[in-house]
């Protein structure tokens, strides 16, 4: 279970690489697998379409059942909303964890990646929160942000939103109103570290005139989150 | 303003690599240089100890300015607790953001990276925060690990303790008992990717029989976080 950082192979790890390399067969997210591609050339590629996670980890454990190394492959890293928990769950419901041996390979993950974009908003504690309510109820994703923004965290959104779905992010601005000013900083960040990379700075007042889409990642300051030029930066608190 | 990673230079980015070697000079804290200290031999180090964070940055700037190439160095990631909010913080008081080119290359932070070793116990909804009140009043750490727990969230403690600071994991402890079962698992890494690395699975009822340090990170389980084996994995909610 390998993460492979943000996007650019600029980012992803020599052991990651190496684990790529090794891999009789590569098993992923088609659009994750063709950022790779020049890794893994040549090589047998299983891959599917977006919202079939648990048909991925079956496949790849399937290929391992055969004796063969295979790379289940995650953007970021495996553990942060990708497929290392599924794998796992996966192994053991089906008792396969003494028969498939495995290894999780970290990644930089998108909130890291985006916040190097954005300058340094992640220097105090934060919450990481995914907008998408397809595997978890929404009032618990509401209920999560009220909290976070009551502790007055930084606040990183997953999967804030995609073409047809935009209704999450319009009612967790909502939600952090309630608690946070209107011109409380945001960072959106599209395709960190990519061809089409975008970074915007911009407010919670502003923050839906901005597009966003399936990959995009949002992240909204604290009560201390500054804008300094095209930088976000959140104090930890030094005396200068 | 570079991050290392976790320890080994395995899990340094290509790019955090290619700074490090075209650096004229390495700022960092001792300890980080050290694991990083192949991919720099031969070459100007300037290394302080650990609570000079201000004085170590200025250092970096100072040779910034006079056009040297300098790396300063966070192990993780340089915005997680690390350099980069910081620096850019000084740059802007100083006056000098407009004669020092900047660029933050983001790593893999502690977090993940412990959870790797872990299973898969960040697949949902973290807070990320730090126990050290060197900077940070308490009673606003309290307040937020409290609302972290009332929020069901995993929860991530940076800083946890140090040899003669225990006093906040313990109070740590205490509060999210108040809304968490004494059973919730919790994942101890100490030193992950390095040498001396330690891997430890128990629970918020046992969790101070083993010892903490400043190179250990703490994973707290959600409600339905659970032990496979020597695995933590937190569902994200797939029907299986
Ligand atoms: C299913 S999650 C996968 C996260 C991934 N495992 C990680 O650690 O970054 C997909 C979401 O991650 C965020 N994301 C992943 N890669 C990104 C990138 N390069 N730029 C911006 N957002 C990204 C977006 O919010 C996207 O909707
Ligand atoms: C000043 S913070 C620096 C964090 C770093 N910038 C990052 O992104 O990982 C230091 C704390 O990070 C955690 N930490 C950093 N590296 C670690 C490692 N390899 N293993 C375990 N914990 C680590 C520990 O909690 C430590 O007290």
């Amino acid at each position: 279970m390998v993460g492979t950082g943000p996007g650019s192979t600029d980012y992803l790890s020599p052991k990651a690489l190496r684990v790529l390399q090794e891999a009789d067969i590569i098993v992923g997210y088609k659009t994750y697998v063709q950022l790779i591609a020049p890794l893994v050339e040549g090589k047998e590629i299983i891959s599917t379409g977006m919202t079939r996670e648990v048909e991925r980890c079956r496949a790849a454990i399937a290929q391992a059942q055969k004796g063969r190394k295979v790379a289940l492959v995650s953007s970021g890293d495996p553990g942060v909303y990708g497929m290392a928990g599924l794998a796992l769950e996966i192994l053991y419901q089906e008792k396969l964890h003494d028969l498939v041996e495995v290894e999780i390979i970290p990644g930089i993950t998108a909130a890291t990646a985006a916040a190097a974009l954005l300058g340094a908003p992640l220097m105090h504690d934060f919450v990481v929160i995914s907008l998408s309510d397809l595997l978890t109820p929404w009032e618990l994703i509401e209920k999560r942000l009220a909290l976070a923004a009551q502790g007055d965290f930084v606040i990183v959104l997953y999967n804030p939103a995609s073409h047809r779905r935009k209704f999450q992010i319009q009612r967790a601005r909502e939600i952090l109103l309630q608690y946070k000013n209107a011109s409380t900083p945001v960072g959106i960040v599209r395709q960190a570290y990519r061809e089409e990379e975008e970074v915007i700075i911009t407010d919670l007042e502003n923050l839906l005139s901005h597009s966003l889409d399936m990959f995009s990642i949002l992240i909204v300051g604290n009560n201390q989150t500054k804008k300094l030029d095209n930088y976000l930066v959140t104090p930890r608190g030094y005396v200068l």
